[in-house]
């Protein structure tokens, strides 16, 4: 038996997210249903590094199974190429060794969150134009309040599952994007709809007289009721999965 | 009979470009098939400002057409949004004068081309990775040189129309964009191929001792063999179009 490490990326708009579902368009569905219509004897799940939720992107997803097949990792590439729809892209497909799992391995993952100050007509579907415009150097300031190890727990989504809040966060920040703002943010993990309430809150605070005490407060409350609305999925894109010590470089 | 103005997006993968074409996918086609069937009674073809290639993309792109609908303009824009696949999307519809001609009295257009130095995962379709990475700043300089009315005969594929190969270009220059550079160029007209030429050349002008000195020679020479390469399609988008003074401002 093999182990394979795919590196995928799908405009996630037309997708209930990336765990199977029954009788929903999801993108783990489609990558399974692909890699069975190639005959290599899947032997496990196509296991996703982070199961992005309906609406939200990939660049850099990494996945990984097992299989009987003898085929080559580039052979593999070549013909699931062929069974996937337009809106998802296997980049790369690798050998790995035997106990890869693309989820438990992972040591980061680096998120971006796009926003638009106005329509402009292609980035819709990748980026949420908010309701009033931020100061950049204003939502700067809030966002580097939650770089280090933080219980985030008043940034999960109520029904997030108990235990685990607490995360490390290498990196976080704003740079300029089309007319706009990205966000980037590196982390070992993420709760469930973290970064979208993450970001909802730094635009309250950047409205705020001291933008970085109110997102600390936020932090320090451990109760998502004290936070922004979650901002909507369509900005969001899981960039990067970091395996290793790279993401702390 | 009353006109009406149509400002459009599109992703111009899948398309054969703007103009329609017997047999080809094209996203004049589109909307005109489009518009017949919700039954408004067109009376001209559907004229849009900037007549698109293959692969190119708009995102506020404007077109023109006379009917002999009752209908106000926002019932053509929910029935025509309902008849258009997902890669096209009208973003407004307005009644304007009779006599209104999208490509005829605009004044200016905007066009970005957008360059990544590593592969993303989902820009790839809006974006092209050139084979060197230029200096942004030598880059910047060799495009400074176009600014202002000049004879791009240069910067025309051949197979161009004979004739009236003065442009007057208002702003040209490069912003940062994704792990790459965004080329914004704003003209009161544009050769087939200009913005794309224009691209290749300023990369190649890039990498010369004096990339200001070699852009402003290959434009001097009137002659497309001077130039570089013509930077692929799925880089370009027509950004905007202008209409009176506007785009001087």
């Amino acid at each position: 038996m093999r182990s394979f490490r795919l590196t995928v990326a799908y405009d996630g708009t037309e997708f209930h997210g990336w765990q199977v579902q029954p009788g929903l368009r999801t993108v783990q569905g489609v990558l399974e249903e692909a890699l069975d219509r190639i005959g290599i004897e899947r032997r496990s799940r196509v296991a996703g590094a982070g199961r992005t939720d309906a609406g939200v992107h990939a660049a850099g997803q990494v996945a990984s199974f097992t299989a009987g097949t003898r085929l080559p990792a580039r052979a593999v590439l070549a013909l699931v190429r062929r069974e996937l729809p337009a809106d998802v892209r296997v980049r790369e497909v690798a050998e790995v060794e035997a106990d890869f799992h693309a989820r438990h391995r992972a040591t980061a993952r680096r998120y971006a969150y796009r926003l638009l100050w106005r329509e402009h007509g292609l980035w819709e579907r990748f980026a949420w134009c908010p309701p009033r415009v931020p100061d950049g150097e204003r939502i700067e300031r809030a966002v580097r309040e939650i770089e280090g190890a933080h219980d985030f727990a008043a940034f999960q989504a109520s029904g997030g599952g108990p235990g685990g809040t607490t995360c490390r966060v290498f990196r976080a920040g704003w740079t300029g994007w089309e007319a706009g703002l990205r966000f980037d943010v590196i982390a070992d993990h993420f709760l469930y709809h973290m970064v979208r309430n993450i970001v909802g809150t730094a635009l309250a605070s950047a409205m705020q007289a001291d933008p970085a005490r109110h997102m600390r407060d936020v932090l320090n409350s451990l109760s998502r009721g004290a936070g922004g609305v979650t901002a909507p999925a369509q900005g969001l894109t899981l960039e990067q999965v970091f395996y290793g010590a790279e993401a702390r470089a």
